[in-house]
């Protein structure tokens, strides 16, 4: 056994200056905006939770306004508005900015990448976040994980997808790295704020999309403009959104402060990942058996294709610059490790479980 | 979209209590005994960073003296040290509890159950909460989740488990259903803390023993006493840990107090996760590299017979009561179908990219 010392709890506290009474820090005012609209079921919802808890853990010093896409800013204009300082933070996904640098990309989700699981121990333990500051920090931005959307659906198409050819010629809606394998294989990738997915299928102005899993896609109806519904996605394995915040006001903020700010966001990363788990398979079947959607699997054929697709992506992605080839490598060298272990910790039992117990489709 | 009207973060603050100044709050003292040996890694250093950590976030209000295993009470009087009212938490895993009531074993882990991933979408929104407070409430225990394991190993084995004969005899550590799973199957489960196993397991008086995942059972140096490390664990696949708390105290705390505890409980339950997920790759190549360790998987025909043996222990245990009954059924249920999901989206997603990757064993 290990029986070095070890200072108790109480000691610790009583040492630090945090034991200094909350009325002695000053009221601090924090403008959130966001890509997500107003109550948004999922996305909208759980940042406006979040806005919410950062005020009740602070007891009220910090004074959260929170304003949804188009309040005060478009949804992909949030970015620019923290980094000039006129907001203090924003709730968004940091692939949305992959054209100011496409190391972005991977702290959000990359195509064959890691799932939500493995990339939170990534950017929690193995050294991600800092990765991510050193991208961030020039533009004046400190990053982190806010939101966790889980392994994502593959999208919805009106024709089966039964190999790599049926998606030539195709205009899907899909942002980041994904959307550039697309066009590998033919296709035409669009990238459309998530208020203007459904009027433009339901248009046929794009003929395919994706947006994340069931339970946030019910609610942009997407059922009613295509029918087929594949999995698994290759392109957002595990989706993170993040609070973006303005690094010199972060950096000015009292370390209480930064501790009930950085405890509200890990609360809701955790939060809306036990949230899309529980739902997805409630509002998956609800539209199978109430809207007629015809669920599908990709084959191994269709997904050799979006890996060799993938693999000239991830090649060229690298070539942009010396921070982007590190932080590609640093991701994938990790994902080697994390996904070694899950493949014999959480998928290994998970696939004997449900082989005899017999889930999936 | 759904344009409903919606208070604002800020809004909703001003209007509650907890916008109270903190200085207005009485002092708290909190007590919390563990199972966890002092500076033990994994568990103990989670739990005695968690009592720093709820100090840290009401800065100094809520005053956490941690006593580890053996220095206040024994690693299992911990329960009744807490429902006695003598310390106000416990952090340990209430499936060790299963003596006073079986339903507690559900809300650690139980054979073929949840991974964690699962469990906590399954506690957190699907009901599985209240469920806990039921079976907790008539001890005067309040119950909160505060650490995974993640899915675990099988176990550890001096000899191959070439089929469900060669566990036949053995004398192996296993506590809660998992070991009346072996039992089943003619082997002797034993129960004994986390600071006997190694001893027991060196000596001789028992023959195998499972614990958690790599990274733990590292640090207990169960490589040398045993060869052969097996996956995937039937008997605890997403080990939960928490913060058992006397009810009646719990109660009267001020709602900022309870929140307070709360957040830093999800914080640690996720940073747990990050934990093992982060290292359990990364020690068990370092114990097959520097200790010969041999990784073997379970076949199916042996994990066929563990099946069988749950199926049996599963029908007994639900014998016990009317709550038991109805904990297990809504586990199960609600299992499908939070399964149904995963088998579709993360292991889904996991299969095919560890296929192209060549990832797991």
């Amino acid at each position: 056994m290990h029986r070095r010392k070890f200072l108790t709890a109480a000691t610790i506290t009583a040492a630090t200056p945090l034991a200094a009474p909350a009325i002695a820090q000053a009221r601090v005012e924090m403008n959130i905006v966001s890509s997500w609209p107003r109550d948004f079921p999922g996305f909208g919802t759980s940042a406006q939770r979040h806005a919410a808890r950062i005020s009740e853990l602070s007891e009220g010093r910090i004074v959260t306004t929170y304003y949804a896409a188009g309040e005060r800013v478009g949804a992909f204009d949030v970015f620019d508005e923290v980094a000039n300082g006129k907001s203090q933070a924003y709730n968004s996904a940091d692939y949305y900015w992959k054209g100011k640098h496409p190391a972005f990309a991977y702290f959000t989700s990359v195509p064959f990448g890691m799932t939500n699981l493995e990339w939170n121990a990534w950017v929690g333990v193995k050294g991600g976040q800092a990765l991510w500051d050193e991208v961030a920090a020039p533009f004046g931005i400190k990053s982190i994980p806010c939101g966790a959307t889980g392994s994502q659906m593959g999208g919805w198409f009106n024709k089966e997808i039964n190999s790599a050819d049926d998606l030539k010629g195709l205009k899907m809606r899909m942002p980041g790295l994904g959307g550039d394998v697309l066009s590998k294989l033919g296709a035409s990738p669009v990238a459309l704020p998530p208020g203007q997915i459904y009027e433009n299928l339901v248009s046929g102005t794009i003929d395919a999309t994706e947006w994340a899993g069931p339970y946030n896609d019910y609610f942009m109806k997407l059922y009613e403009a295509a029918k087929y519904y594949y999995y698994p996605g290759f392109h957002e394995p595990g989706g993170s959104l993040c609070l973006g915040l303005n690094k010199s006001w972060w950096e000015g903020l009292s370390a209480i402060d930064q501790q009930i700010i950085l405890a509200a966001c890990k609360e809701e990363h955790a939060r809306t990942y036990e949230d899309v788990i529980a739902n997805n398979g409630v509002y998956l079947d609800r539209m199978v058996r109430d809207h007629g959607v015809e669920v599908r699997g990709f084959s191994d054929d269709v997904y050799d294709k979006f890996y060799e697709g993938w693999q000239a992506v991830a090649e060229e992605t690298r070539q942009h610059s010396e921070l982007t080839r590190r932080v590609h490598d640093t991701y994938f060298t990790d994902l080697k490790e994390l996904g070694g272990w899950t493949a014999i910790g959480e998928i290994g039992y998970s696939n004997q479980r449900n082989r005899l117990m017999g889930l999936g489709r």
